[in-house]
């Protein structure tokens, strides 16, 4: 058993010709028990879900060979050492220079592929209908990053006494239970991709020269921004804990630069790619901009660019909105778990606060990624 | 047989006890023929939107009592003489003083009573993928309304020569298009509540005290604005035709003024009653705004104030579109194309493509119903 995940179980089978993953869901969440209840409809969106992006973006997602909804288990390709999961690479201060080209590779492919710019309004109604089963798991996304982290709820947790002003603070920001409201509502109601739904640095695994994102059991029918919000965020949080594992050896400056410009080159690269895909005649055969209407290219330029615009914002709502519940909510990230000094872990997760709130709060003051990573780095 | 639809066949059927009506769908369109196919899905979607409209709005919609899906034949509430189709009462310049009353009690309950701050995502989840099997009638709504006004489309007809240049001018109109593909994205998207889907004055049968919603047989979950901005365009559309029917005994100005303060009532009370549900803390246990959440008056207010904001701005934007898919689309109002004259009729025409535009492009700009009512009387 190698799961080191929260909610299932991951065996490696080895055998003469090679190993595979057996990945199995039990019906409750696995590091808390039967108490607490969790449908095992899971893994098969999560089957769905691997199969659609497989087919999307072939090197970036672990092949299924087998599925059994009745036992719960997916057997898939492994992912073999010296991969690792990408949290675990960012929290050792390592980087990863074809990263950013993987990722915006991944969230093109995926995000543009199961959007209507691609698909026509019949296959894209029957899909959204099929993940609406993964019900359970869009609940508990609403709940513990758009609910939870503003009220007082058991579930919640932060480094305390440090940050409990800060905690408080939020149930009383009134601006920021706006905008969190307003993204939660398109989180519900925008079918807008078939999204990975859970798209942190602990759902990527990594060597030097590839990527490969595994676990979209939370996979749904939802708003791109979703996704590439969630990286974001991550990549933030793992670029604010940094200085909470400065030593004298390594003070993180340059894995600290290094991943600043990797999430300018994701968002930069990803924009790219999914513009490239649009404006490929055989690619952009959907039925929400037909080419007999975007009959001209600044006609279709000027959509793109309100697109992309819309997009940018939507990613920045959603990453403010994750960094928050990362800090405060029931679910912590290694990045700053790991800083043993608590006054020191404290500084640093008061800085991803703050940054989360102004990204919720401002996301549409934000010109360019440029912009994000500006104010990342003059956060405090 | 009094059907006068376009699309399906309706029957009273009388016996000593009373009278009721039966529906059929056969598997294309009445006014077409069997050469545009059609499926009869459609009359299975219908009456699970006449179910839960009738739950939610009792007097205002009539009762189902019977279904075959096979038959595809619903039996149902007959709605007796004297009540007849709204659009031909306002042909008429008659004037209904319950009318905003009751179609703003039906807007709200429905809207209101299908929507996540009524319902929780469980619930919400499992009737839009329901919903999702009528996308055939979708298809049809994306095609007639967002895409065929602006492109060449044998569908398409107009008031010809007189307003050649007009439907021209749509189809190199950068802005206008650029703001429909934003309204069809978000009708293709954005499951925010259970629509009539076609609720246009056709579907609203009248008499001097009662209103009956009928014919939802486009119902899906989609964006609230499309059902309140459909409304609104088809009572700007009898507006504007007005004068084109007016003669030395009536000059239609009573009709005119009812028209536009019925606009204005309709709205204003949809806003209160829609408020009033919102606020009462046994109805508004959806998952949207949790009161946990909103725990203090302005907060709700706010989020209130926002929402009400945004459906207006929907609201007036899909009026737009379909205010301006009557003038050039396949399907016209009676309103207009019972003017004889076709110059008369061209000029009244114009105005409600003008005003159609208008309300698209610059649905933002719109701080109140009563601008758009001043900008009614004003067009030109
Ligand atoms: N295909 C794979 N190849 C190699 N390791 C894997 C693979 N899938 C999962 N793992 C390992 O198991 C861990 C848990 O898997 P994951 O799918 O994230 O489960 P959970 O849903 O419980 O989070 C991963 O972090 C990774 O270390
Ligand atoms: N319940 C009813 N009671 C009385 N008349 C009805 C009823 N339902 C339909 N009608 C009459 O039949 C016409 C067509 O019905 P409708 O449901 O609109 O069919 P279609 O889908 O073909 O437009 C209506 O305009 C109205 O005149
Ligand atoms: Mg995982
Ligand atoms: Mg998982
Ligand atoms: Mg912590
Ligand atoms: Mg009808
Ligand atoms: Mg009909």
């Amino acid at each position: 058993e190698v799961g080191d995940g929260n909610i299932n179980f991951v065996y490696i089978v080895e055998g003469p010709k090679g190993a595979l993953v057996v990945k199995q869901a039990l019906p409750y969440v696995r590091v808390v028990g039967e108490s607490w209840p969790m449908t095992l409809d899971r893994i098969f969106f999560e089957t769905l879900a691997l199969r659609q992006q497989h087919a999307l973006a072939p090197g970036l997602v672990p092949e299924v060979h087998f599925f059994s909804r009745p036992s719960a288990v997916i057997v898939m390709e492994y992912v073999a050492p010296p991969a690792i999961v990408l949290r675990k690479g960012l929290v050792a201060g390592r980087t990863y220079p074809l990263l950013a080209a993987h990722m915006s590779d991944f969230l093109a492919q995926t995000l543009f592929g199961t959007s209507l710019i691609a698909i026509n309004t019949e296959v894209h109604r029957d899909r959204v209908a099929e993940f609406c089963g993964n019900v359970e798991m869009c609940r508990l996304t609403e709940q513990v990053i758009f609910t939870e982290p503003y009220v007082i709820a058991t579930n919640n947790r932060w480094t305390a006494p440090q940050l409990d002003a800060d905690a408080a603070a939020l149930r009383e920001d009134n601006e920021l239970k706006l905008a969190v409201a307003r993204l939660k509502a398109k989180f519900m109601e925008r079918a807008q991709a078939l999204l990975h739904g859970d798209l942190h640095t602990g759902s990527v695994m990594v060597t030097a020269d590839r990527t490969v994102v595994i676990d979209p059991e939370f996979g749904f029918y939802g708003p791109m921004g979703f996704d590439v919000g969630a990286l974001i965020a991550n990549l933030l949080l793992a670029y604010l804990s940094q200085d909470g594992h400065a030593t004298a050896e390594n003070n993180r400056e340059d894995a600290k630069k290094w991943i600043l410009q990797c999430i300018v080159d994701t968002w930069q690269q990803f924009e790219a790619k999914f513009l490239a895909l649009w404006n490929d005649k055989s690619k952009a055969v959907g039925d929400a901009y037909p080419a007999a209407v975007f009959n001209s290219a600044p006609l279709l330029a000027a959509a793109q660019q309100a697109f992309m615009r819309e997009l940018l914002e939507d990613s920045l709502g959603y990453a403010g909105a994750k960094m928050i519940r990362r800090i405060v909510g029931i679910a912590h990230v290694e990045d700053m778990e790991s800083i043993a000094d608590a006054d020191v872990r404290a500084a640093c997760e008061r800085r991803a606060l703050n940054l989360g709130k102004r990204l919720v709060k401002e996301s549409s003051s934000f010109k360019s990624i440029t912009d994000v990573v500006a104010a990342a780095q003059a956060s405090a």
